[in-house]
């Protein structure tokens, strides 16, 4: 059977695992933490991050594959059915875009701020008895709310009218910042009726009941009608 | 008439540049500065990075398309032929991974350090006085050449026995820290052996002719028999 290493509240692999579920793949998940000395990582990916696909193709063999948009391109390309990617070369640059929009720009300029310090290593990034960024964290925030916000009220999904791989590694990112609060989703309509309607997809429904230790999920965390 | 927004001395823009040349495809090449302010990025990309490529396909209009790596999966898709991916899925994720790893990771641990201060605006990223970190850069760079040449005592080319995109990517990064002299070729052969053969090829050609205003390149920068 494939495996995912991955850890259950880093966006990277929230991503990997909604597009799995969404193509009906089961897969074992093997939370493998990055920052550990001696982790499973470095004989599946040199690169030591997370997530790695270890997939395990009708044609035998493992393939192990990294990081995580080369994972998408390539269940796309192999597992075709249901597609995940616009069925035209400018929709699906479309599409890769604003996957890699969440991938490196909202993780550098959103995740980096707060919840990178909650979810890896716990206490990595801050020194201890700083204070927490808050304040530019949710400037960050609605800046990239206000641009899904405007590309929905274009499209129906973020991509063009069917949900596809920008969805998918959007909602993964928003929903590890939903989980500690941070989201004013209140001051942005569009963007929380797209994700009150990816959160109602089964293939959310396993990240909505996760629990970081420690830390209890902002009370609306996994309420469908928040 | 296709158009690239890049810098000359951008790796990643120069990724692309590579690949436009391997598959014969023509592009007008306008200079544009991210750092800019009134920069012409803001219609072609949000995110504000190069290189964008506006396309302009056989079936009519204009298609903008960034990241780098959302360029080379369109260019693959779009313009088939020479293949720059090999024709395995697990080929192609190998390919994907190696070009990812150096937009990514040597684009973190290695540009960051010297060569982004000196092609970015030239003054961003380092105080007035404040010394360059050579010796972290040179324990990068060697880090990432030893990584290099235990692929390539295995394989041809970087991700397999055929040029594919992950040798694009990869010359691009090398080709600019190069321009530089940071690179410590006679350490390895392996990696050396690779550059002459892709610094030989007709797409390198223009890159090694560019100038950078003020800094002259290493003495053995365009040198083929480095």
């Amino acid at each position: 059977m494939r495996s995912l290493l991955h850890m259950p509240f880093d966006p990277g692999s929230r991503f990997i695992r909604l597009m799995l579920a969404e193509k009906g793949l089961a897969a074992r998940l093997v939370e493998t933490p990055p920052w550990a000395a001696g982790s499973e990582l470095a004989p599946h990916n040199p690169a030591l991050t997370i997530p790695v696909l270890i997939d395990e193709p009708p044609t035998g063999g493992e393939i192990p594959i990294s990081p995580s948009f080369a994972i998408a391109d390539y269940l796309e390309e192999v597992y075709r059915d249901p597609a995940l990617m616009p069925s035209t070369s400018a929709g699906r640059a479309e599409a890769r875009r604003i996957g890699h929009w969440f991938e490196s720009k909202f993780e550098k300029e959103v995740n980096r701020l707060i919840v990178r310090r909650r979810i890896d290593g716990r206490q990595q990034g801050r020194k201890w008895g700083e204070p927490e960024p808050v304040r530019d964290a949710a400037d960050a925030l609605a800046w990239h709310l206000d641009y899904i916000s405007f590309l929905l009220e274009r499209r129906l999904f973020l991509a063009g009218d069917r949900l596809s791989i920008a969805d998918l590694a959007a909602a993964a990112h928003f929903s590890v910042n939903d989980y500690f609060g941070l989201i004013p989703w209140s001051d942005f309509p569009e963007a929380r009726a797209w994700y009150q309607k990816m959160k109602s997809r089964p293939s959310m429904q396993p990240l909505l009941k996760e629990k970081l230790e420690g830390t209890p999920p902002a009370p609306h965390y996994a309420d469908l009608d928040f």
